[in-house]
């Protein structure tokens, strides 16, 4: 249940899936009131000794306190020989809070290590929901002892539900992967909902492995996928003061580390890996606030990948053509619309849009296969493809998108986050 | 009244105004069904001989075959020495409707030219409406004549209503400026309710002056304007493929010819042109799509006037700001994340953001004077200010939005545009 007393996402998945325990990681939620009133709202995650760690967090130049901290840890690298612990809130983001952020991260963050024995340097926290009202820390560090207390390995599901603010359902997935010597697994849970136009990662993810690979290969592991699952996801267009991914690896795996990533078991880790970054942020959007409809953008044919990701992001982030998707009206002229306007270089008359398999509109006009009711009865389905091809180069990039409903202003003109 | 028998928007002016007749340029409105039915649909203007012309049409990549016709006769010159014409139909926008869009320009203005005897190079168009189908020529080109024989002065008003698709009210503003030995008319029409964006120009604006002045001077008083005028408004983030603006001056004004724009004369003239320009771009704001506020966004402080415009338009497009001020929520928290994503520099704790004469945050948190009473009971005027200061340099823009609302979602989900 989402916050607002919003009903279930109707794109949300049947249930949340069966996660595989990480070996070395260990979970604890529980209910600090930190504004919701009867949920669980703190979890707390413990790393074990001899983990690497790797993160990415929003480019926003107002991000929140918690972020600038992780951050600051993080760049003094990412070997975690005494193990290391993440603290996340609902209910307050903490940002714009002033010299007081930092000071509730500061407490936090430091009840957290003596609760758990992890040097202070090695926590991480994260806070989620209103921006601009003083975290209550105290309510968090009052509950800080039970959790740590009451650790393990099996609170993944309930570490998930934890984390929500307007979301509607938990978020993870998971991913196994045969290393040399025995398999790797790699599980993470997300929350995100609204305020979700990723500009590095997005909202609040978590992911863990147990294979044994350095920090800077972890790193960099994460950091390739990130354009392809996180930065190609959008609900609305706007980017969070407090986006943050964080990637462990536990190395309790039996297969051998890895020390390379462009072949055999590395890169099976790295496809893996971004498998799962991809799942978790496709749920996001699933998730999109008010969204009815799931819709994959996909840009071929551009001058450069960056040019199509322009296209995708003006296509997916234009509220007439997010409209006309929750209208159920296959409006391709405002995709061309969007396209003129995305800055890409884009040729008019090369253009060529499809919805799943028909060709709506190619050479510059209304493809003369177009048929008025297989588009309509193609645009009742919950999951959509809108394919454009510019005709140009071979730039491509596919991003996940929502429509925009009478459900996102219900949520927004309602909740204040 | 608009197309989808949508009531008028709650912030359009009490009546539509009186606009000063501007000696050589003469109306006529018809209706000729090229969708609409019960309205008029087309209107043409004529520019008497001796005039000057100048314009500004859309950046976009996918631009209408009448914006790509216009810009060429224009490249030409602003010379008018045989007069000119305007022909403008709403309904249906011959926006990407491949060779024929070029035909159906050519048909219409070349009949056009027949009746009026204003040469064909010298004869613009505009259409507004639907993206994508054929445009129904032959229905403009029957009642062409029948336009030509009823040309007159007093048809601004009439001509105003014609050009509407989505609007809820006519749009129009004027002014009058004291030349060398005589006074100096200029008088508008807009329309445009959805899709704005500007990137240029914006939507349809036609305006006049009895000012002698000559073609590239013109250009140069018009093209100065746009980056506080209708560049410096947004509905909805969606730019057109249509956006059009045409600058027509008939010298008819007892007034000393304008030499240069720096200073007496022609410095008034370039001020009360700019005002017009401004009243005109922000009755299209006034007539957003399901529109309930109007809002003004002030940014100074910025470290250059492009950084300013690129906050104030992360602030005025950004979906959860305006969902917050449709339902009158003055949460700043959400200004703070429009600024974070913006891409200016921008220094978290150096910003102070104020709604009307309140300052809500300064100094990187909330102001202590901060009253959620008096900043709710600000919200729920029609007009409001949100004035951000960004505490760096000189750098300034201010822009106009509008708030989003289930009127945009209806409208949206609905018409077909």
């Amino acid at each position: 249940m989402g916050k607002a007393g919003l009903s279930v996402s109707p794109l949300a998945p049947a249930a949340f899936p069966d996660l595989p325990a990480i070996d070395g990681v260990e979970f604890a939620s529980g209910a600090a009131g930190v504004k919701y009133q009867g949920r669980t709202d703190v979890t707390l995650i413990r790393i074990a000794p001899g983990s690497t760690l790797a993160g990415a967090f929003t480019k926003s130049s107002t991000r929140a306190a918690c972020i600038l901290d992780n951050q600051a840890k993080l760049a003094a690298g990412g070997d975690a020989p005494q193990g290391a612990a993440i603290i996340v809130n609902s209910g307050n983001a903490n940002a714009f809070t002033g010299a007081r952020g930092q000071e509730s991260v500061d407490a936090v963050t430091g009840a957290v290590a003596q609760a758990t024995g992890v040097p202070a340097e090695r926590v991480f926290s994260s806070s989620t929901g209103v921006i601009g009202e003083p975290l209550p820390h105290d309510r968090i560090i009052a509950i800080v002892g039970d959790l740590a207390a009451s650790l393990e390995a099996g609170g993944i599901a309930d570490a998930a539900r934890a984390i929500m603010t307007t979301d509607t359902f938990p978020k993870g997935a998971s991913a196994v992967v045969a290393g040399e010597g025995g398999d790797i697994r790699i599980a993470g849970i997300a929350k995100g909902s609204g305020m979700i136009a990723p500009d590095m990662a997005t909202m609040l993810v978590y992911v863990f492995t147990d294979a044994a690979i350095a920090a800077p290969l972890l790193q960099q592991a994460l950091s390739s996928g990130l354009d392809t699952t996180f930065n190609a996801i959008t609900v609305d267009s706007d980017t969070s003061t407090s986006d943050a991914l964080i990637l462990a690896a536990t190395g309790r795996s039996p297969a051998a580390p890895i020390t390379a990533l462009d072949s055999g078991a590395g890169a099976a880790f790295v496809t893996a890996l971004h498998g799962v970054m991809r799942e978790l942020a496709q749920l996001v959007v699933r998730d999109g606030e008010g969204a009815t409809k799931f819709v994959e953008v996909r840009v071929t044919g551009a001058a450069s990948d960056a040019d199509a990701h322009k296209v995708a992001m003006a296509i997916a982030n234009s509220p007439l053509v997010k409209t006309a998707i929750a209208g159920e009206d296959a409006n391709w002229g405002r995709i061309v619309a969007a396209v003129g306007k995305s800055g890409a270089q884009a040729d008019r008359d090369r253009l060529r849009i499809r919805f799943g398999d028909m060709v709506l509109a190619e050479n510059g006009w209304r493809s003369p296969d177009y048929d008025e009711a297989k588009a309509s009865a193609y645009m009742k389905r919950p999951d959509l493809v809108i394919a454009v091809d510019l005709g140009l180069g071979q730039g491509a990039r596919t991003v996940w998108t929502c429509d925009l409903t009478h459900g996102y202003i219900d949520i927004n003109a309602d909740y204040r986050s």
